[in-house]
């Protein structure tokens, strides 16, 4: 198809388009005349991934590119390509800042929590930095959060995950594995926070609200 | 305490202090005299929720200052604070827009489905929204969710849901119940999503990588 028709079909101007070209994000397509190529199922394919790592993932065109190189090099496993997208969707490390003496108290709390479930993670996993953080900011307010609790939330997160990558079979191409993956990484988490938002809106009503029948919750604004 | 001491305990500078002041994100201090003012700890508690939902939320300044009026307004029950802050998290509504038929589609599904469950959730929480745009996502991708999956979801968020809001008991003060709701929404939210990324290379490595003993993934960058 023409860069007309790739833009009509999948939502995207024909200027973004050509910038996402420039900027190697989508490669070229097949040169059919002078400055004409023809464009595929894979250019649109690609659109949409990029589409969801900056619509839901909320990573910087610079990130999706990260993450676009990693599945276009085929030395990457799929293990690796899963570490990519994580690290694509930070946070990123700040190294220049030195961290305050309570961030790194509970980089080591975070440390010995995996450790003590088992899991294999890797030392630079930005995940164990915004678990800190979670950490720190919880205990800068006067609370904390006991291991009970943190496992609780942890078999929850290790259940899913199980489930999750059993979806992710061997038996499929790489290039459909690791879009499973990073699409399940980015959409499902989405799917997740949403509904522990729509159910806590739900027990919020059931406890805190019995007295409306409905448990409407109009918020005009 | 003076400016400088609140900045110094708070580890905001003195000209967001100011800004905060100005936009009223921060209530003025006791005046003592001429251009001085005590400040007190309800200050800081309130420049520690400001740096929750700007850190761990990332609400722009202006959601924010719904959320604070919310919690000042006390005619607001806690149950309708968790709509505020609900609204404040996003997605806005961007009623300019029409919606796509599967768009459209997707959030009958939402609705659909949350009737099914029984949820009581108000027909403009942001998360109903949220949770259809993944869905067209997917659904865009040549992909779907079907119900069980969703269901699976679903029960989680339930259980964490109703342990989440077991915390938040009618004994304490109104103040301290908002704090629990909202941090409990946002930095929960992160402690979620943090573990269940960690989960997943923890997963990962067993599944696709299981040569390497250590499973350690390095992503040099």
């Amino acid at each position: 198809m023409r860069i007309s028709e790739l833009s009509r079909t999948s939502g995207v101007s024909v200027p973004t388009l050509k910038y996402y070209l420039r900027e190697g994000l989508l490669p070229p397509g097949a040169p059919t005349a002078v400055n004409q190529a023809e464009y595929s199922e894979g250019h649109l394919r690609r659109l949409r991934l990029i589409g969801i790592l900056t619509d839901i993932g909320g990573l910087s065109l610079r990130a999706v590119g990260d993450v676009l190189d990693a599945i276009d090099d085929d030395s990457l496993t799929t293990h690796q390509m899963l570490g990519v997208a994580h690290h694509a969707l930070g946070p990123r490390d700040t190294d220049d800042e030195e961290p305050t003496a309570d961030v790194t108290a509970a980089r080591a709390d975070v440390d010995r929590f995996l450790r003590g479930r088992g899991w294999r993670v890797s030392p630079q996993a930005p995940a164990r930095r915004s678990l800190a953080q979670a950490l720190v900011t919880l205990r800068r307010m006067g609370r904390d959060i006991d291991d009970a609790v943190l496992d609780r939330y942890a078999d929850v997160a290790d259940r899913l995950a199980a489930q999750e990558l059993s979806r992710v079979t061997g038996s499929r191409s790489r290039i459909a594995a690791i879009e499973s993956l990073v699409v399940g990484t980015v959409v499902f988490e989405a799917v997740l926070v949403a509904l522990r938002r729509l159910a806590q809106e739900h027990h919020s009503a059931r406890r805190l609200s019995p007295r409306t029948r409905d448990g409407g919750l109009v918020v005009d604004k």
